[in-house]
């Protein structure tokens, strides 16, 4: 049988694994897949710069042209990453009836409906299960393996950089920004790290789960966002005195026929599956209402995960070609007709445990006082740690609480902030119980 | 568009569970997969006890002809269980044209080649995602997501049953017999639980795994067995001193063109993802060359769980016929040209770590005794617990050893088993640390 013939646009980190992919495991893809996959062109504007891979003469190219209207290639990989010029070829390969093969989150979680549209219009199939959770399965488990579920929850771990970070500090202490400089040197950060520790990379990431868990139009702003930034070794070490692991959750939960979706550092009990993710790796967590827990693990990113995640793509719509079909799979889980925009739950509406680290002076009454606050706002609370004496300035009072409502929990530190015995912001994270089970 | 229509033999607790989540989530499974799936007949020898789900008039028989001669009928759902009827049942549906989809890991692991050759035959597909590891996408992810890498191992907790007893003698102390008996009370364990505790289930499942993740033929008594019966509080306590935790593990690595497969109960280091397992939840690790370590976990058996995984198969070969094809992806993995029989790597032959516990007389010279003895056979210990003093009778003296040959292991343990210092047959339990980075 003749080669599937595929051409690749980005010849970066991941780029270079896929080509070192297709070429060591060529005999193993070949008895799976049947097919050889040929890798006929690569574009990138440079073309120089040595990528650790050999590829033979004639297939480098700074033309994408050359892959965009070659009638023999079938599909086209996009791993040039961002908004622009992705876009537009990735719009081009579709209109010339190409198949596409994307890691692009940034992308599909902003561009994502007319980029599916105008794919469903010309028939073709989009992979990208290198997107979400790189080397994880979450899109096809998304799509198929949880088909007959409601998906009541999920829960991620979805960035390896505020992993790597948070790991880090929990196991070895450090502050944030000493942690943050090791994850450069390490290169599991980035000089320029805001997009990762922000929740950016993040929320794409939830943004495209949401999408296809629920069948909806999603609009990244719409989804409430915290990074890991202002997480301090103080309040690692009093979770862990509780019993708890600070991560970077992204959560989503079906609240009737609205999703409440949000990202945070989020506290979760030390003996959660969850809780034992370390280092730079990546965690899934799904509720179906007929599977129960079905929770995924591995790397999130880096050269050859991602390219394990793009070649399965390529096979799997080599498969459909092979067939003589397309569009087997809806490209957003759902049939188009079903899609429409989610409703998110309002911030305010959200019910959760919080932890909370008060800065107060050390006198009496104060804790009736804090406690008191709350109370008329109606959130009791669950457990209380106070140390240390001091003199002069703030001793930290940490509380956990039973279940409130977001929008009480704002009114109270509006008002405990404001007291003369509290010295500084009050420290909130979430605490997670409810949908982890 | 028309239901899709589909016929069940077998209306057992799975059985009574396909029915229900046809029903509850008729809804979402229409949304994503674009028809309904319309259950046209139920046959069962039963049709009088009461299964918690209602049945409209007609659907239930006790004659199975009624489903597999019914040209409407495109799947037939096989829950019956066991070789036969359920084999014949199976080929007569194939030999209609009809696709399959079952949780029947103990005919696929015996009959699977002459079943798989049936249906390549006749064009249907088979769908049997239920009969690994449940609800968690095993089988999908074998044959689809890492569809690019060479599997270089997997490990398997692959019984909830052993999972459960093994949990709780780890939680809760209690010696095997007692901790059986609970489980039986509680369900986790059948009034006859050999299947289950001797690791023949679980042999069943390796089976199908290393034939899907290598592309072999495999004869399941080739697969070498230990269960957990023997497995003693003891021996969980010296386990968790040493930073193990004790689970029965399904073991395959790749060794050249051979592979290493083996069931026993296993120590793992107490931090690893495998440790977390508890209660009768099943997981899988997986290492991919390329993919690394990829994790999935959830419930391995039960009513809904098990219910998710065959309406998830009905949709994938709904898929199929939808498009008019089948035969997309190998139902073994591989090409079946590419399919030959395993070679088993033999267990004399394998090299791992070991954790042994010798009932020895409390006297001197012991310990130089037994470790001559291990030295002779090139095996090296790596760390050694001896308590307590009797003057009468045998104190346990436990040693882990470095990696070793377990044809020198038996060997010195035949060897030192003769010493008239020791008093009972000396306790092996393998250490898994390579295979589970």
């Amino acid at each position: 049988m003749e080669d599937f013939q595929v051409g690749l646009i980005g010849f970066g980190t991941i780029g270079a694994g896929v080509v070192r992919l297709l070429r060591e495991n060529e005999y193993v893809i070949k008895k799976r897949f049947g097919r050889r996959i040929r890798l006929k062109k690569i574009a990138d504007i440079d073309v120089t710069t040595p990528r650790g891979v050999d590829v033979p003469d004639g297939v480098l190219t700074t033309d994408v042209n050359e892959i965009l209207n070659d009638p023999g290639i079938k599909v086209v990989i996009e791993l040039v990453g961002g908004y622009e010029p992705a876009k537009s070829f990735v719009l081009t390969a579709i209109s010339n009836g190409k198949h596409i093969v994307t890691a692009n989150k940034a992308l599909l979680a902003t561009h994502g409906a007319e980029i599916f549209n105008a794919a469903n219009e010309k028939n073709v199939g989009i992979g990208f299960e290198a997107s979400v959770g790189g080397t994880i399965p979450v899109i096809k488990t998304l799509k198929e393996s949880l088909a007959a579920n409601n998906i009541t929850s999920f829960l991620g771990i979805m960035n390896g950089t505020c992993n790597y970070i948070l790991s880090t500090m929990t196991e070895k202490g450090g502050d944030f920004s000493e942690v943050l400089k090791k994850a450069k040197k390490l290169g599991f950060a980035e000089a320029d790290a805001t997009f990762d520790i922000e929740g950016i990379d993040t929320a794409h990431k939830l943004a495209i789960s949401v999408s296809l868990a629920y069948g909806k139009n999603v609009k990244l702003d719409a989804i409430y966002r915290e990074g890991i930034s202002k997480i301090t070794q103080n309040d690692i070490e009093f979770a862990r005195e509780l019993g708890y692991r600070v991560k970077l959750l992204a959560i989503a939960i079906e609240r009737g026929d609205a999703v409440e979706a949000r990202i945070h550092p989020t506290m979760i009990p030390h003996d959660h599956l969850l809780s034992s993710v370390n280092s730079n790796f990546n965690a899934f967590h799904f509720n179906g209402d007929a599977s129960g827990p079905v929770f995924l693990y591995g790397q999130g990113a880096g050269m050859m995960p991602t390219a394990s995640a793009v070649v399965s793509d390529i096979i799997d719509i080599g498969r459909d070609c092979r067939t003589g079909i397309s569009g087997r799979v809806p490209l957003r889980s759902f049939q188009e007709d079903d899609i429409d925009d989610v409703t998110f739950l309002p911030m305010d509406d959200i019910v959760t445990n919080y932890y909370l680290r008060f800065s107060a002076v050390d006198r009496p009454g104060v804790l009736s006082k804090i406690s008191g606050i709350l109370g008329t706002h109606h959130i009791s609370i669950a457990s209380v740690i106070q140390k240390g004496r001091k003199k002069e300035g703030a001793v930290p009072v940490v509380m956990t609480t039973h279940e409130a409502r977001e929008k009480n929990m704002r009114q109270a530190l509006e008002e405990i902030d404001k007291l003369d015995i509290v010295l500084d912001k009050t420290v909130l994270i979430r605490i997670e119980n409810g949908a982890l089970v």
